[in-house]
């Protein structure tokens, strides 16, 4: 049976101190499930906040990157995967992803957020503010979940798990 | 000079009669103008009654397709691209268009006016709801539009080329 | 009916006069029969030349742009299309023509030709070496095709056409 | 420092039995030098004989999928990557790996060798015929290798690495 591997979005340059922390803190309990953690792969924000939560209990982390720059890739991405595609890649980054968790918002994660949903995907909003969690729900209620903290994430990423009965990776 | 190419963005199957309408208008209306439509490109819904419009005055209509099938290819489209990379295509979309207008929403919808805010693009959003509107005003302000008929977009798209005085396209 | 859609791939920087002299001269009967050429866009080599052969008779002309800069597409691109996607948008350029003319080799153009016998789609080979020729028609005896010049190249686009009966583009 | 990420591509159904054996031997070997694997992910041919002998001695195996169909992935891919873009894909196979090597050729791989070169990407040729090779040294001469069994595809890997001093690894 395959591993499973969850998808960590969230802002780069503009993440706030809340989502890097929650991002670093659930990078660590993915890592410690022996889930791989996949983001955008860069050197900022949640992306390697998110891979050095996991690094630092020796986690696996693969990093989807929009372009060949490598000067730009997260130190803590083991396997980065270069697709020159730039914001293209949002969609490799939710279809490889079992679950999607957003840690912020900003123009780049909604665009995951979105193309997710569209791939029936399922996403959490990792957050304290509950009002972009409800533009999403109008969208696709079957879809998100909401969690105000990094171990009730965790929570629901394995009541997902548990509900698909990790049929797809088989 | 290039001719001005204009993206329009909504939903397929699940679009409201209202945005169908709009659609149809604004395309139509654009083609007057001597613009370029461009769409998603399928037979259905937001797609297909833009494309409609524009060839109801014999405008030129581009569709960036998902997939290789031809059989959901808008008959109202001139020149389609296929791309057979999903909703990734919606990205090109965003990234060929000089503005972007929004007619209605759903989630392919939300990754593209996403995708357009993370580029820099310019998206118009048409409709009577302003509350998806206020959603991605906060994320990008200086980027974002809004009217409630295809007359009052086509001032926007006016202003907005006027504004940036077609730089990019000369 | 939609119109037909003829893609001219070839070397940028690296190709040769004579390359460039059927490119423009090809260009230039693809537009005389009301077809659109399809190009990578790119303001050099075969790209340029045979959209500059198609403007010359007012021809339409399409350009599947690897990046975001305006700076490099050809004056001669009538619809650019930005994929910013570098070479993977070599896939978009042979989906996207109903046949596909190889002027010249280099490797961005091999993998537009291998691409397109993957994707099952005809390849006319336009050049008086026949050694590449024969290099892929080991690989696709039944989808290459070999012509020394471009009015020989025409005739059998216009073969392709009638024996596939414009059956995709119905 | 990052791990090395070593690509092998090959024909799908149509793969040679020789080019099976040397796929499966090569998967060996690169997993054995602690260097994780790379292909196109798919339950056929070379992607799939080269994951299985990278899993025999517990290697690290990374599979880059044309579609969402998860039938159709190698059960020796450890990390697949759903990328849904079809062919395209291959430049993402090429361009995420540190060398590629080509074991038999076909269009699809002919695609991957030719995007390697165009991104200046090494590529060893794994093959008891020539003809290929010379085709493809006569387009980047200083881009292509030559070997007759895994061990020497091996000590060419080993050279470019050293060569290369690692330094877009670093």
């Amino acid at each position: 049976m395959k591993k499973i591997i969850i998808g960590v979005m969230g802002p780069g340059k503009t993440a706030k101190e809340i989502d890097l922390q929650n991002a670093y803190q659930l990078g660590k309990l993915i890592a410690k499930q022996d889930w791989i953690l996949l983001t955008g792969g860069r050197n900022i924000g949640v992306m390697d906040a998110a891979s050095c939560g996991a690094k630092s209990v020796r986690g696996l982390t693969v990093g989807i990157l929009p372009d060949r720059n490598l000067q730009n890739v997260s130190k803590f991405v083991d396997i980065p995967i270069v697709t020159n595609m730039g914001s293209a890649r949002n969609n490799i980054n939710v279809l490889s992803s079992h679950v999607v968790i957003a840690c912020g918002i900003g123009p780049g994660t909604v665009s995951e957020i979105a193309l997710a949903l569209k791939a029936n995907k399922k996403v959490i909003f990792l957050t304290d503010e509950k009002e972009n969690f409800n533009f999403f729900e109008k969208l696709s209620p079957q879809l998100v979940y909401f969690a105000t903290n990094p171990e009730a994430a965790m929570s629901i990423i394995e009541m997902i798990l548990n509900n698909d009965n990790y049929t797809n990776l088989k």
